[in-house]
């Protein structure tokens, strides 16, 4: 039997990945996960290969499922409006099932 | 045209990563990927950069897509019943659509 | 308050990595986000850590979020019949809700 969750997925950059961990965590999640990875998007393309990109302007993945949809709308609210006025990066929802609804 | 399919997403450690991946194979699956990540659960911090983690506690996230729901939701609840009394780790199930059935 | 958008993610080779995020942009989506993995699939096991598997053999997912429907459907339908006849690899549809419309 699965229960309907929200995943939230922000991709920005590494240098504000642990302001966005931190807004995950105030808000009630119980952990998220990271995935580093390059791209393109109106900033410019960004990559693990050019030299002249450093550490702090690779593209991070944060993924954080919560099963309250009204906290999930928070988080990312929350998110965009710190940090993608000035950063580049995106927020979205996903809806997904999970097995058990004490862990999230 | 598309038809409807099932993504199982595990986020567990490394160390049981192949028995993930026979479940799945077991139950049907055609194929499966493997990301390799970093995260905060109930168990604790992980990361790639502190020293005292070794490979085997690495977090991966290992991604399956089955055109059939009841052979995803086997895999899910064999999965969960198999490791995650011992292992921390996540399972959880989303919609997708996919464009040629007789791939999965 | 969020909006309904299309996520694509392709599976596929490195090899052919440019050559779709090509096809993404030119049907005009703003940006793309790439990940390295491994996996397994009809062509056979691939894996980060073989010595005999060069880079261009390496697994990468390409994420593209649009806001059009039609765009995503015509994005996947051209990745498909562009390469997946020769090259393994799937791409799949999934919902999103976005925050901001315009980025997209």
């Amino acid at each position: 039997m699965t229960h309907q969750a929200t995943k939230i997925s922000i991709v920005t950059e590494k240098l504000i990945e642990a302001g966005v961990e931190k807004i995950c965590l105030d808000a009630g999640a119980t952990g998220y996960t990271v995935f580093e990875g390059s791209g393109k998007g109106s900033h410019g393309v960004r990559t693990r290969d050019r030299p002249s990109v450093v550490g702090a302007f690779a593209l991070v993945k944060i993924e954080v499922i919560v099963a309250d949809r009204a906290t999930a709308d928070q988080i990312a609210e929350k998110i965009a409006s710190t940090y993608f006025q000035s950063y580049p990066g995106i927020v979205y929802l996903e809806t997904v099932e999970i097995l058990r609804r004490d862990k999230f």
